[in-house]
């Protein structure tokens, strides 16, 4: 399987939110994860970078508007 | 191996860009794809979404500023 854990950037953390992601997709004024357990989770940021080998998504967090 | 191909939305399709992608990190206004075997590629434009376990990373081309 090849799905990667997402991480929420904060400052010089990253913070674990959604293991073993499958699918990120634009939801609102932010993303929807969706693990391949079927688990979602809705979150205010955009994709800053990936490491699919290393399984890594990383998150930014959109400034509230 | 867990890389996944990136595709540029251009409309309604999809057009394939890099396969194999194991990094993708912000690069001046758009992003570095880096994929491993090494080859490099810059697009103007952000990660749209994604679907690993279909190894599809779909990114949206940046309007020019």
């Amino acid at each position: 399987m090849c799905e990667a854990n997402a991480y929420l950037k904060k400052g010089d953390r990253e913070e674990l939110i959604l293991e073993q992601v499958d699918e990120v997709e634009p939801f609102e004024d932010g993303l929807l994860l969706r693990n391949i357990f079927g688990v979602q989770k809705i979150v205010k940021a955009k994709i800053q970078s990936l490491a699919l080998v290393n399984h890594k998504i990383i998150l930014e967090e959109l400034p509230n508007s």
